[in-house]
């Protein structure tokens, strides 16, 4: 396959791990270095392995269900480094809640090793989900 | 001067120009393709040149006065992709508000020309501003 291909592949990987909340399965998406990066929409960044395991350890131990649709997924290779742009609408569902959220969400990838190893999560909660909405706010 | 403080030097660039509401200044920091991203705090993402300049208008035609502080700046480069990651601490003077908040930060430049050019810019309002906070929230 080409590395676009993989890319995207990984990149759904990620995503299945992420509904399954299965831990090994992400895992084995992730880079596992102390530069690694993931940002949860509304949270403050984690960075290396040990503190963005921890993270995923605290979404998944919250039980809810997530199913994910990922829209106007756009993938970029640069030589070894790559980047996937992507907005998730997220339904969301807890013991007393169901919602359905949006972010946008930039992945990075680092080809290594014959595989794309993520690098950084980035999702950011959209508050004007009319793109028109060009409103500037804070919150 | 190496490329890595290039990049952080370009990075510089960005919020003078930011904080100086300079339209000229902007552009001259960014790539100008149909690739490039900007995400605004709790927008909708921008993709393309002209919707991340229209973007940028709007912010500046807002008219409030930004203070950032940048905390934790982290460059790293991959070849020509440089990404650096940063906390940005913003003081926001409007005519009737003045609030500080918090975004984690992701700036991705390309190297081209003898010069880093921004490609994506994506902040994202942080709501649980303590690291330790793990609750998982959408909002």
């Amino acid at each position: 396959m080409e590395t676009q291909e993989l890319l995207l592949l990984q990149n759904a990987r990620f995503y299945e791990a992420f509904e399954h909340a299965d831990m090994e399965a992400m895992a084995s998406v992730w880079a596992h270095d102390e530069h690694v990066r993931c940002i949860h929409p509304g949270w403050a960044a984690a960075t290396g392995w040990e503190a963005v395991r921890a993270g995923w350890e605290a979404v998944f131990a919250g039980g809810a269900a997530l199913r994910f649709s990922l829209r106007n997924v756009r993938g970029r290779v640069f030589d070894r480094v790559g980047v996937v742009f992507l907005r998730e609408e997220i339904v969301f569902t807890g013991d007393t809640v169901r919602q359905t959220v949006g972010t946008e969400t930039t992945n990075v990838f680092l080809f290594d090793g014959g595989e794309w190893r993520m690098v950084l999560h980035h999702a950011s909660p959209v508050v004007a989900v009319d793109a028109g909405d060009l409103t500037y706010r804070f919150n």
